[in-house]
């Protein structure tokens, strides 16, 4: 471990990488709309933390796969968030017109091509998980096996049943219970795919699964409480949009039922279970992924 | 043979059997908000003549797989294919208030959650692809395959990339091969995915996927160009839209750029090429195929 990278610089080298990855992820010789392949990259390419592929590679990593195996699946989620956000921004959902300090897609290429463009980033992420079985012998399986996670955490039961949820939640929500709900699935359930593909690419037992499922159900909370915090106390230009706009739009947060000091204890509270999980994993070598649980809370933007 | 049923109960059979799968569609036990498993359900059961599901199916049979093994794929791209109608239906698209005679997701559900049971739509048939697997051991390169071909059939080179063009377009179509593309992809792909999906669960050859690639084509090719027609000459109550509503948003159809009779003609010569090809792929029984080429060909509706 002498020659490990410090975290900085391993954070930065993957994020060119799936950056790098994203720019060329549709084949070259399909023959597509050029109008639609714009609106899918400039999404893609709008600036991300790539928070998820880099979860998918660091889990993937520390069963000792290669990193070129799991990139597929790491671009995968990257597009299946991406198109969330899109969607995320309509004028009919949260009607933003920024994200990122950027034009949403929308404002961009107008809504109806904002639309199909995330229609189309979430079906080729499917097409892009079938290809790590192509390029680097995952078994047919284990592929098989992530696809069917990405639908359930990515579909109804999952990301868009939380994104349904918020969006009610936002005509009154009453309790705590409601914002736990819309957190761990609008959020925290492509965290947990994120874990579990890489892991299945690594080979993880059904006991390793469900561990880095419980890490990653309790580092999805943190991380979206924090984000709650963030947005009610950041700096504007480090958040890339105006802050306190959820406060403004009566977005209901943690902060709201709970209050601030107790916000920040639960954050800490989570990422301690999340890592104590991690440890029940018995990972190869999960240093990686303990040193992005502490990263993710201790972040300001 | 001898106790073979006519077509039409045949039709009947598949028909009721798609819809009451798809009735249940969603596993029970998934915690999913009460308005997006509504949202989803009000327009798989809105009545559609279930031809992709049909296709599925007489594929598989075609070489003598159980219809059980291929009915989750058949409801799949049943759920692609609604998906894509509700988001066609949307004001940013072709802002329609009722489809087959019933108000559009939209209007009953709003603008938000109609996208977002697309998408949920969308997501889901790719976990009931999985299913087809998890039920009746179809292989599992087999079911990787099938993923791999919906996600590029309904997507950017696809699907969503032939409705692409089918937006552009209206804003000024200048030739047949523009139609032709909108056509091939925004229809054509999705009914080919059909086939080629229910004879991967058949087992076929290489050589019979390309062979009903062709017939899938043509055929898809056929029942748009038909669908153009009888938009202009159809019966309103059979079409269950207003007739020549195309005509009145300025969509361009077939019958615009070759006429009405050479259209009729087109229609008549890709079902023979259709059938030519489905000759060609040498089918343990092709019957219902062939039935069915006939049966698009003759509709009123």
């Amino acid at each position: 471990m002498s020659n490990r990278a410090p975290f900085d610089v391993y954070l930065q080298e993957i994020t060119g990488e799936v950056t790098e990855a994203l720019k060329h992820i549709l084949p070259e010789h399909w023959d597509v709309p050029r109008s639609l392949t714009e609106a899918m990259q400039y999404s893609l390419m709008a600036g991300g933390k790539r928070l998820r592929p880099l979860l998918v590679v660091a889990a993937a990593e520390a069963f000792g796969a290669e990193r070129k195996a799991a990139m597929p699946a790491a671009c995968a989620v990257e597009m299946v968030h991406t198109y969330s956000l899109i969607h995320d921004d309509l004028p009919a959902m949260d009607n933003d017109d920024y994200r990122r300090g950027k034009l949403t897609n929308h404002k961009v290429f107008g809504e109806a091509t904002a639309i199909l463009a995330g229609d189309a980033l979430l079906t080729h992420a499917f097409y892009s998980i079938v290809q790590s079985g192509r390029q680097s012998g995952v078994s047919a399986d284990a592929l098989l096996s992530i696809v069917e996670d990405l639908a359930e955490l990515a579909g109804a039961r999952g990301m868009v049943g939380g994104q349904v949820a918020d969006m009610e939640g936002e005509q009154g929500m009453t309790d705590l219970s409601q914002l736990q709900y819309i957190h761990l699935h609008k959020t925290g359930d492509l965290i947990v795919f994120s874990l579990i593909a890489g892991a299945r690419i690594g080979g993880a037992t059904e006991g390793q699964l469900e561990a880095l499922s419980v890490f990653g159900r309790d580092l999805g909370l943190a991380f979206q409480i924090q984000d709650d915090i963030l947005d009610l106390t950041g700096d504007e230009q480090k958040m890339g949009k105006k802050t306190q706009s959820d406060v403004n739009q009566q977005k209901v947060t943690y902060p709201y039922f709970i209050g601030m000091e107790a916000s920040i204890a639960e954050v800490k509270s989570l990422t301690q279970s999340a890592k104590d999980a991690l440890e029940r994993a018995e990972l190869p070598d999960a240093s990686r992924l303990m040193e992005i649980a502490d990263y993710l809370m201790s972040r300001d933007h």
